[in-house]
């Protein structure tokens, strides 16, 4: 019984792991339409999100199995409480691909209205705080999770950065709004990217300190 | 040992309900500094944030330790597992007020720019949303929930409108970009509230049939 819990608590792992770098690729994508302005990858896209959702309820169902089977120890059973709150930040920061790639197909039927690098570098910031997130909550890194934490500001920086650039462009020329409007909102869904990455991050804190790090500033 | 469980589970909901009235408090009273344009209430909005994110860790806390020391049947567990995600979707609600009171705090500081009554049409829908999913949540009520899910269609339609009008204006007099930015981004963040209503009322659904309805156009 107790080889057979820990081999299905791999299993969660791993499925954690197969659906961040599922959930990164369909990121890496919708950014890539939004700069080049090559829609090739949209459906594929799609596909990767209905992937998702399905791991999403499978990971939901593993982990409460886990529990009502298992009666996990303390240890164990922080994790999979933590694994819980982690799928649910994986399959809304794959919904925010998906509201990336919206704006970009939207923004493909129209005249190309400028080449911001900082979308693109928000993205891969994003990315890799994602990435870390992930590797900190299966390892158990706070170290690592600690670091993801601390990148956040970063996006929070470039997206007022990019908003403010975007905002002159409307001033100087209103019929740009639609097409900065959709620029501004695609930066705000990388953004919340980075924010699902600070979560999962969190969650791996408070499961490897049992320590709850969420609103640590109304302290 | 059972008296003392079930003593703590109705404990647990009366949290959940006491944490989702602060946050409909934060909501109405943030939407009413926007549209009344009179701030009177903002340190009162920040306060209660503070409590509910309190109330969240030891939400969080409690079905920890329901979980770990009465080991609960397969119904109370399952109810536990949804309690747990109600009670992040409640804590990121309650973040969209605080989001709706930044934009409001902003446009207090510029000459009024329009007053779209849809905004507060939105945020009653999304309010009443929140207080059903709620209810259906706590009694297992699966039509209640039904009906929430409904109503998200309705508030994404009247964001879709007053989003459009907002571009209108700024495309007929560019000087009032930033105000109807504010307003846009302002609707969106309680288009979010109604999406987090919705996720609890999902949960509902999930507790109540033991069926995941969510991603159901995928199949």
């Amino acid at each position: 019984m107790a080889r057979h819990f820990h081999e299905l608590l791999a299993d969660l792992k791993n499925r954690l792991v197969q659906m961040s770098a599922l959930a990164e690729t369909m990121i890496a994508d919708a950014v890539r339409i939004l700069v080049n302005r090559d829609d090739g990858g949209a459906a594929g896209i799609r596909q990767m999100e209905i992937a998702v959702n399905r791991m999403q309820v499978e990971i939901d169902e593993t982990c409460f199995t886990l529990i009502a089977l298992h009666q996990p120890a303390a240890t164990d059973l922080r994790f999979i409480l933590g694994a819980i709150k982690t799928n649910s930040d994986l399959e809304r920061l794959a919904d925010e691909a998906i509201n990336v790639l919206n704006k970009a197909e939207r923004l493909l039927r129209e005249p190309p209205l400028t080449t911001l690098d900082i979308v693109p570098r928000m993205a891969a910031i994003a990315r890799e705080m994602m990435r870390d997130s992930l590797d900190a909550f299966i390892s158990l890194d706070t170290a690592k999770a600690r670091a993801v934490l601390l990148r956040d500001d970063e996006v929070d920086r470039l997206k007022v950065e990019v908003t403010k650039k975007l905002l002159a462009f409307i001033a100087a020329d209103p019929s740009t709004v639609t097409r900065a409007m959709a620029l501004i909102l695609a930066a705000r869904n990388i953004e919340r990217i980075a924010d699902h990455a600070t979560n999962i991050a969190e969650n791996a804190i408070f499961v490897g300190e049992g320590r709850d790090v969420r609103h640590q500033l109304d302290k």
